[in-house]
């Protein structure tokens, strides 16, 4: 799990149902603290929770999380954004996003 | 979940049945922006989306998708290639593939 | 599984029940031994273990392990504290934690 | 999943009764069309079909996959050698293993 | 799947009984053949191989097969040492553990 920044909406022509009107997002994992990037964006899948280009949000990289939380257990998906990130804490310094 | 440009063709002798008429493929992960190559090459199923050497794919690297995609819940396989890509934006940048 | 610190605490909305409740933190992966830092932080979910900024704890990245640990199987969930360090011992040398 | 040479055979002591019998080998995952080596070597049970020191052959990294190719669904093996690769194909050139 | 070598044991306070009674181990990848070290080290539990620091071993970083080597479907734990290394071998170099 992991706190990344949405980069990018994504359009593609996908032949399973499940991921029909689903919105796929490019997400740069980031240091909630630093706001440095770290490593490479990867795509995920909005889990109906608003997000889109600028968002500080909540990734979880696991194929039986992604799918609970569509509630769709054929879902073809490994990657979703479960959460968006209001703040981060440590020791005083407090970094606020929402 | 990754995005990723199909560099080759792989032919070889697999013995499980349900690796029987697939096609592999080398996928090349990019950033979907600026089209930089990210990490190392991998291995993938096409997922029936017809793509090919030059495709801009969806690569989901997860075995329960992939076997969902492929609709054979025996089969030995990860990497699956989900879907071609059309057009990715960022700011009123947009990257058109389609 | 490794050893991390945790260096900060996370707040954010979550739209599935099971994250409810939960703390999310942020967590450093160490080499125990000498405290080099490992890689780039992470998210997890403490797992009842009363883990905070600070505490050197046992991470395990798998979501079958932490949905076990929080005695939900329909937890969207892949990393989390399992336990807190008390000291790691090699060649007679000892770093004590607790 | 990816492409390597297998670069070592190894013998051990394992008490899981699932890998008697077992031939395990070392892989260095390679890039297939210029043969560079790619990251750090692995260690994968050969899949029954013949690998050995020199063989170019694909690899599966899951669990799942590892054991509906050996049949077993009780094995403990996450690695797998699935086939033995004749030819790697990209824009008229072609590079022959086989 | 890969080869490491036990270099620490560590203790710490766990709450879940899956983890009472087992041994920690931190582990450091290792080419086999060169002995050179690969990457960070990890956190295993010993499968009940009487490994211990200064061991080579064969460790499995995957959840099912953990739990099949503890005979323990809910254990909480994903990396698991399930051999002790004899020997490795390649073209006719042969490094020589126990």
């Amino acid at each position: 799990m992991f706190i990344g920044e949405v980069v990018g909406n994504v359009w593609g022509q996908y032949k399973h149902p499940s991921l029909d009107n689903k919105r796929l997002l490019l997400v740069q994992p980031i240091d909630p603290l630093t706001e440095k990037k770290l490593g490479d964006p990867v795509m995920a899948v909005d889990g109906d929770v608003q997000s889109g280009p600028g968002s500080i949000v909540l990734v979880i990289d696991e194929g039986s999380s992604a799918r609970q939380i569509l509630g769709d257990d054929k879902a073809p998906v490994r990657t979703i954004i479960c959460g968006v990130i209001d703040s981060v804490c440590l020791q005083g310094k407090e970094k606020r996003y929402a």
